[in-house]
């Protein structure tokens, strides 16, 4: 599959130099995984949207036509990844906004990453990332452009060598993984890093947080140290393409897929068929 | 004058939507002021770029070609402003960079912007931002793409209200303005913040560092506070576009350009005649 653009609803596959998301990164976006057509967390990545938004003053895109937008690009493939960016748009002199922003919107379709089943079932191997993230709450949570640090740590490690990089800040706590949300395993509670002054809010990250409970799990956000993810009883990453992953190794510690995870996967694939994969519905084998 | 750009040579109006600046903000810039067509401080600008390319790992573009496409984009005009962008161009997968990059290139060509006479002869407005700096070593000094955090601080004045913002790190501790370095004078030496953890290396601010001293004053790169700023006998801004700019009103705090300004603006357009404006030349009368 070759990717296709739609930019305010026009396919084109070039978008103005002047685009205030080139110049200085003045944008956000969201990436969606879609089956069938049909992107079961739509809602929630729109919900992210609109505070980022809102915390980056760019006017929100209207939910229908957003939504018969991603419908289009995902149209008639088994699963794709779309792209959504909407950026503040042309103008303005340097730093400032021109006075009435017309926004670039932005939908992308990608091919589905062919990660092997090895991640769902045995685990995937993660990565300790020099490349700090700053803070900044003014930031932190929202899915902006402004990237580079992600893109610094992620060229860190060779395809083959792990599967994610851990990234803490600069105090050295643990907030996420370049690409993923963490969560760590402790006596039947699940613990996940504050992203108050960094990281993002990710949409699987929110899924475990609301849904643990139901499955007799507690939750809390809290800060986390290297030693806490050596002293878990299982680590798992989040995001809305992969679902969850178990980790098996992280520097010298490794784990198995455990019964936490395990739950948490089987009660996923139960919500949203959909996504299931070959890997997913083995586990229960 | 309408504003024109080139990407790798080729005189268009467009990028490619996959373009990893747009997606992630993955590149660097440089902001040139031409005059007659000619740069005078086009060295200082590569060098800046050199150290953010080996920072980012991007292939320094040939200085050759890049000094024939900046003349050629500031050919025939008495003022311009050249932006250059450096992008780490299309390709790879996420965050991940494909295994050889080819970066675009991009040179624009801008109108030459119409500051009042009156910033260089009675100084600006200096506006205390809200927006705060995060703080990253791994991003600090170099000019990259990833700008949001001065967009926001630019956009919480109006035109009209102030001519810059003055931005904070977390702590409080003054770094820059949105779009300029800031310098204090207490008796007859210069002061400067450190930019070892944010804030921008700028070209001007370099000149200031290097060449101070040949007019007798000592300058120093230190922590700076905001109450540094209400008891300084002179502030001053710097970026290449404007030079210097001396200020007169922060919060409540109001200044003159004073002697070290004189002296260092009098300096500044004996080497460069060319970027002598009015302005700047009545400043002896």
């Amino acid at each position: 599959m070759t990717s296709r653009c739609w930019i305010n609803g026009v396919e084109q596959a070039h978008i103005g130099i002047t685009d205030r998301g080139l110049q200085y990164g003045d944008g956000l976006f969201e990436t969606l995984a879609a089956f069938d057509g049909h992107c079961p967390w739509f809602e929630a990545h729109y919900q992210r949207l609109v505070a980022g938004c809102d915390r980056l003053a760019i006017p929100l895109p209207d939910k229908t036509i957003l939504l018969q937008e991603v419908a289009q690009a995902a149209a008639g493939q088994q699963r794709a990844v779309i792209k959504i960016m909407l950026t503040s748009g042309s103008g303005g002199r340097g730093y400032a906004r021109p006075d009435t922003l017309q926004p670039s919107r932005i939908v992308q379709c990608h091919s589905w990453p062919d990660y092997p089943d090895a991640c769902w079932q045995e685990g995937v191997v993660l990565k300790s990332c020099q490349t700090r993230l700053g803070c900044n709450p003014a930031l932190a949570g929202i899915k902006h452009l402004n990237r580079l640090e992600q893109v610094l740590a992620r060229n860190e490690w060779s395809p083959g060598e792990a599967a994610e990089g851990l990234m803490c800040d600069l105090q050295g706590k643990v907030i996420e993984g370049t690409m993923s949300n963490l969560f760590l395993v402790r006596e039947n509670a699940l613990f996940t890093p504050n992203i108050d002054l960094c990281g993002v809010a990710g949409v699987m990250r929110r899924w475990v947080l609301d849904n643990a409970s139901r499955l007799g799990f507690e939750t809390k956000e809290v800060a986390v140290s290297i030693q806490d993810i050596q002293q878990a009883d299982e680590v798992m990453l989040t995001n809305s393409l992969i679902g969850l992953w178990p980790v098996k190794t992280f520097e010298t510690c490794h784990y198995r897929p455990g019964p936490v995870y395990q739950a948490l996967i089987k009660y996923l694939v139960t919500e949203y068929p959909l996504i299931s994969t070959p890997a997913m519905s083995r586990l229960d084998a």
